[in-house]
């Protein structure tokens, strides 16, 4: 253990807020989720409590709750529920060490943790097989549902579900994107089809252009020399690509202007020799994903279920199951589809609530 | 945000034990503080439910409220108080990939974070000006006393000393080692000298063998052709010799044997041109310390005020002032002594009480 070196400033007494909060892990990641009533009306001073709450900025947060990692310095504010009974939300990535708040993003982990924190809380009452919480992120329109096992109608504290790659099981929380609200935009197929072209440099690339869990473009693989089933190293010359790949599409897409995350692009192919699904590789701003988000994960299965997309078309079916797995970079995701043509895409995941308490913040 | 491969377990129904904890950070470290008597009676139990508390065995502890950090997987477990006022507790390190904790330790920042958070939970009521918090690690057998500002006896909740390297400020701890409590083994000079030789290989190393915060072999720099102010390259040989030092040092102070962590092993020289103090450079277990333990920093304090000691030899006075600083590899530190030959040697640093509530554990 290091001392300090003697140099020390006083800094005038200030005040206290106790601010109730509860840490959910959700999937992969921990989120600590607020209630706004308990945070201060103004918007630039609820950001500065959160920064403050998270003990940013910091490279090790070391003086707030912030777990000095991306995945573990995110923050849920609920707003409340409406008259159908939708929890609105909004996420918070906080950074680490800049003092900032990015509120623009979607987390699927997150969401998946304030589902379970929807029933925990009361928020929403458990009912007596299974209860389903739809949210929406009021900051980017997504929508989801999350179905929660709560036989006898009781608050499960603990639940068996453990996926791989996790030490510890949890509440299974299936994550579930309909089709009436999972366009951001409004129209599944902004062009009209389910293919069209993208024109770059002279060339003329296959593409699917869908609004589903996210705006994408999602390129046949072939058409740019590739299989999708390539290596990192591979793949250079797409992720250099990518960026204008993207532009030319949002204006395909008809896409707000000035938005660099979406669409999300990606390029799709036959899956692996003696798989089933597709294989896939996104790229995300400009470098490779290594695995693929929730919300991109939705446009591919949506894109499955429409004759002619460059999903359907290299997909390889599985005897009529109605479920799709994605071949990633790293690993496989699976995408359950309630019809081969979806009206429904979920996930399975899990969450637990760890903590419950109340966080004292200066008011520096 | 990655998606998890398809595979899950079901595990079966648990209990979850709902768990008071407090967090509190002391120093740069963050501290989980829990009462005995709402932990297992049971040792092995109590010790499995901490680990599943920070959510271990797992490099991320995403399950817990472990920080993946070795600062920021520490607890404190609270006896109570016995008739002399004097807190009892139990350090633990947290393992983050291993399902271990270490008890046999000492830790100055979660000692910190304890004094504040007596005061704070009521175990120790304020007095009108400074409260004293006596505390004995029941493990190691460290003690030492917190002295907090409480004016008006009300507890302090927000601080204004920020030290070097800390982004925010917290309520200022004084760390307070006496000299009647401060050998572990029983004797200030083990061999009744503050000055002796250590013999090896038909080399003779004089010596200050002290038992003072923890016992310490303080080597002088120059016996060793070196200067206690060198860069980690220059020491690389003391490095490989400081296992044997440190073993014949150890039977030389008649410790008991197969500890592998006392004595601390260090050596001394002058300050840097220009300063005032010593320089001094720490080797824990097998490396080069970039700082200093609280501990050996007592053990050198204490040494600068006995005659003859290879500390009083090499330090350059400051005017009658008795504070000594400690020149290390990386910063300094600045002990505050009360007197040239002290009976108190003590620490300047803050904490703050980050969060209170309960957590969940699951009984897997």
């Amino acid at each position: 253990m290091a001392l300090l070196s003697p140099a020390e400033t006083q800094v005038g007494p200030s005040a206290v807020l106790s601010v109730p909060a509860t840490l959910v892990r959700g999937g992969t990641s921990k989120c600590w989720i607020f209630r706004a009533e308990d945070l201060p009306a103004d918007a630039g001073e609820a950001e500065r409590l959160l920064i403050r709450t998270f003990g940013s900025p910091d490279l090790r947060q070391i003086d707030g709750v912030g777990g000095a990692s991306s995945t573990t310095s995110k923050a849920i504010v609920v707003d409340g529920t409406d008259a159908s009974g939708t929890v609105h939300y909004r996420f918070a990535q906080i950074g680490i060490e800049e003092a900032a708040v990015e509120w623009a993003s979607n987390c699927g982990n997150c969401a998946t943790a304030l589902g379970l924190y929807a029933i925990h809380s009361g928020l929403v009452q458990a009912s007596a097989e299974v209860t389903r919480v739809p949210i929406l992120n009021t900051v980017t329109g997504l929508r989801l549902v999350c179905e929660i096992p709560t036989p006898d109608a009781r608050v499960p504290l603990y639940g068996g579900r453990r996926l791989d790659g996790q030490h510890y099981p949890g509440v299974p929380v299936d994550v579930i994107f309909q089709k009436g609200s999972w366009s951001s935009y409004g129209q599944e197929y902004p062009t009209g089809s389910a293919i069209d072209e993208i024109e770059l440099d002279g060339h003329r690339y296959p593409a699917t252009l869908i609004d589903a869990g996210a705006p994408a473009a999602l390129f046949d693989a072939r058409s740019l020399g590739l299989t999708a089933n390539e290596d990192a190293a591979e793949l250079g010359s797409l992720v250099q690509l990518a960026p204008r790949l993207r532009a030319a599409a949002a204006r395909k897409m008809n896409l707000p202007a000035g938005l660099s995350s979406v669409p999300k692009v990606g390029i799709v192919g036959a899956p692996p020799h003696g798989s089933t699904g597709v294989a896939a590789r996104m790229i995300s701003m400009s470098a490779l994903h290594p695995a693929i988000g929730l919300t991109s994960a939705v446009a591919i299965a949506a894109a499955s279920g429409a004759a002619g997309s460059v999903v359907s078309q290299r997909a390889i079916g599985n005897g009529g199951d109605p479920s799709l797995m994605i071949h990633l970079l790293k690993g496989t995701a699976a995408v359950a589809l309630d019809a081969l043509a979806p009206s429904e895409v979920s996930f399975k995941r899990s969450a637990r609530v760890i903590s419950e308490g109340t966080i004292l913040v200066p008011r520096d």
